[in-house]
């Protein structure tokens, strides 16, 4: 049995609607991973236990990170400035021709350092060799849900080697270490793929990993091609009925929300505003609409090599920003509604039972120092939260009951090595001396 | 004479125009509070002189925050999900009626300790009590133009009073504290004191400062009620021939181009997106049809009772991002120049000789560590200035010659003391028992 207690620590309680609130001076106990109760600070209670003092600190729920390709923090800063079409077709998968299971894992474990450092306990990931980043997740300390990714262009059995993947990360019985299945879109996965997929999600109970609607542009073009919006294309393929989270969705339209609404216990949307502002994909993700249709929407950061940086942070504070800008309304999308999204939310984009600090939850947590200049003094923690705090304010993270980030260093890897490591095979994946691409984009 | 050498950083070079660049394994030599050479590293020259080691540490010069009113720190989130009516009318606004000289030195001293602590090294500042931040700017050592604030309702002696204030921070005699004039906008100042505000600033060689056509509703409701846009009053009272630097201007219209082109030798804009999209004020300032009429554009934080921060990484980052949305074009608004709005512009809009890294310019400048996770591998460093930097990547900070960071310390003051007082002020200035505020929001 291991034990852990928080010592004196403030606690954000995040309900499923209405306010959220802060408690002062609570000690939290977790036992095996799972957070046994949150009382007020008491004597330290006798017996085998770990004690951190988390005295002046702000416990929040570790925030998910609901969908990324965290390998491509190894193109971090490799293609910028440029439109969609080109940052795909001249960049992005000419350069994932380079991909090798080794140095996937290499960018894995960049990517998973950034975010545990940052207070980000969950990723929700989509891409190739997601056996190497499950063993880098697994090293790490993080939590995650993996969806191995595949185009129909490779052929149907690199879509079966996608789906054994994803029954290998479930067959290594790791709590912490999920799998979900991964088409990469309606717009490079045919229809016969999609319900290949949906069959295999529903006889071995899968959810569905994919991006669909990223733009106005593919739901035209859908149209165009296929006489169905993405959203409709998944609802006739199964891929609805079978639990999915969709990625951006900034597609969708008016006609979509019946189907996403039948399927609402079993759908998530994620959200990643800073990718449609950086490339100028016009829409941004209607989170409104979806919630009114009771969709769920949880933040992600998508891939680095577009949004530079795995800070959901960052993202929910543009999620806020963003929402209120294109509400036309300053009072819509207030503190406890960004910070549920990135919680609650967050926990149902992975399929896992965090999210929130309560007793029978799993203990991923970040400690968060609100002390520094730039958020004080400290009138709303929440404001603070939402809109000044730094991934550099978080100290201390737990995940699964375990000290991951001990004052802002790993306990779990050297980051010296993981960065050096990166560094030695970094320039192996921007090079774009070879001919060919892994997909063409033109939705 | 006092001789500082940062030895052995890259530079990051700014041009007018054309691409930024990266100058590796280069010595700045300065004397005197200015730039006197920058040259490959070499032996430590003999003589007396202080030596910093920056090795694997970026130079930038020092990030100019365009437009702020420093003391609303002391407002931080106690004015949250509100619109624009509200948070003037019924927050800010009666706060304000609480401010007193002691609590604005406060708040100013925790401003410029989390600028500095950025790598900002220079504010424009508009606000009351102006002579107490040039106090608080001369501890801290940071560098500043402060425009004294008025409004027409308070009366012809609180302008004088404003100008004398001017006057007296300029008789300081402090070559890093300047002063503007600081009337606070057309829909609250009168054309006969935006007039006189010309005059004075002609006759004594003063800039003026003001917001100005801040949402396209004002330059409705300007044309409604005074037949002329915001930009158009600046013009017929004399404020543009004075030479301005106006805040915001989202709400300007084609109209006034020609009008701010006929003094684009003597006009600045600034720009804090981040406002924009909080308060939902609809239009974004529009940075590309103000550049192709010659008008530069800085960038700016405003107050962090809205903003939340005085970060200006995160303003400049927040400048590519709506501006690429905002004009549907991902190719726009590129790296290098985003980084030259924040640098370069800033120095325009400050009027001091800061904003490139050259000899004979002023030494302000921030020594960057791009090597933690978040910046690396580190393909392009002018992606990561501009899309994954933090404040807490500023290492050292030197303004005018002076190491004022070092080792993200401030040097010339105690930062718990400023957080201390500040703790303990800061309920004074959000009380809302008292009646009255210091000006109505109607324009």
């Amino acid at each position: 049995m291991s034990r852990l207690l928080i010592q004196n620590c403030s606690v954000l309680v995040v309900p499923a609607t209405g306010e959220c609130r802060v408690d002062e001076a609570q000690d939290i106990q977790i036992t095996d991973g799972k957070i046994t109760s949150i009382t007020p600070t008491a004597q330290t209670p006798a017996g085998d236990l770990e004690v951190l003092d988390a005295t002046g600190l702000l416990a929040v729920p570790g925030l998910t990170n609901a969908h990324t390709h965290s390998p491509m923090v190894m193109m971090r800063g490799a293609a910028e400035d440029l439109s969609i079409d080109n940052w795909f077709n001249q960049k992005i998968w000419p350069m994932e021709m380079n991909l090798t299971p080794d140095r996937v894992r290499v960018g894995a474990r960049l990517a998973c350092a950034e975010m545990l450092l940052a207070g980000v306990t969950t990723f929700v990931d989509h891409y190739f060799h997601a056996d190497q980043i499950a063993q880098a997740a697994l090293e790490l300390g993080i939590r995650a849900d993996l969806a191995p990714t595949f185009f129909t262009s490779t052929g149907p059995a690199a879509r079966e080697a996608a789906f054994d993947t994803a029954r290998q990360i479930r067959a290594l019985g790791n709590n912490r270490i999920t799998a979900s299945l991964g088409p990469h879109a309606p717009y490079t996965v045919s229809e016969e793929d999609l319900r290949r997929t949906a069959e295999v999600a529903q006889a071995e109970n899968f959810r569905i990993h994919l991006h669909a609607a990223e733009t106005m542009d593919q739901t035209a073009s859908s149209q165009t091609q296929y006489g169905a919006t993405p959203i409709q294309i998944l609802d006739r393929t199964g891929i609805l009925a079978s639990g999915s989270l969709i990625a951006h969705g900034c597609g969708i339209v008016d006609s979509d929300y019946a189907l996403l609404q039948a399927h609402a216990d079993r759908t998530v949307v994620a959200t990643c505003p800073k990718v449609y502002l950086k490339l100028a994909m016009g829409n941004i993700t209607p989170i409104k609409q979806l919630h009114a249709a009771g969709i769920p929407v949880a933040i992600g950061t998508d891939g680095a090599a577009v949004h530079n940086t795995l800070d959901v942070w960052e993202s929910l504070r543009l999620v806020a920003l963003t929402e209120k800008h294109q509400q036309n309304n300053a009072e819509w999308m207030p503190l406890s509604e960004t910070l549920r999204l990135a919680t609650h939310n967050g926990a149902k984009a992975s399929t896992h039972n965090t999210g929130t600090l309560q007793p029978g939850h799993q203990a991923d947590l970040a400690l968060v120092d609100l002390s520094a200049p730039h958020n004080q003094p400290l009138h709303n923690p929440l404001a603070a939260l939402v809109y000044s705090t730094r991934p550099t304010d978080v100290v201390h993270v737990v995940v699964d009951g375990n000290l991951v980030v001990k004052n802002r260093s790993l306990t779990t890897a050297d980051l010296t090595e993981i960065l050096t490591q990166a560094n030695e095979v970094a320039h192996t994946l921007t090079d774009l001396t070879n001919p060919g691409a892994i997909q063409h984009y033109a939705p």
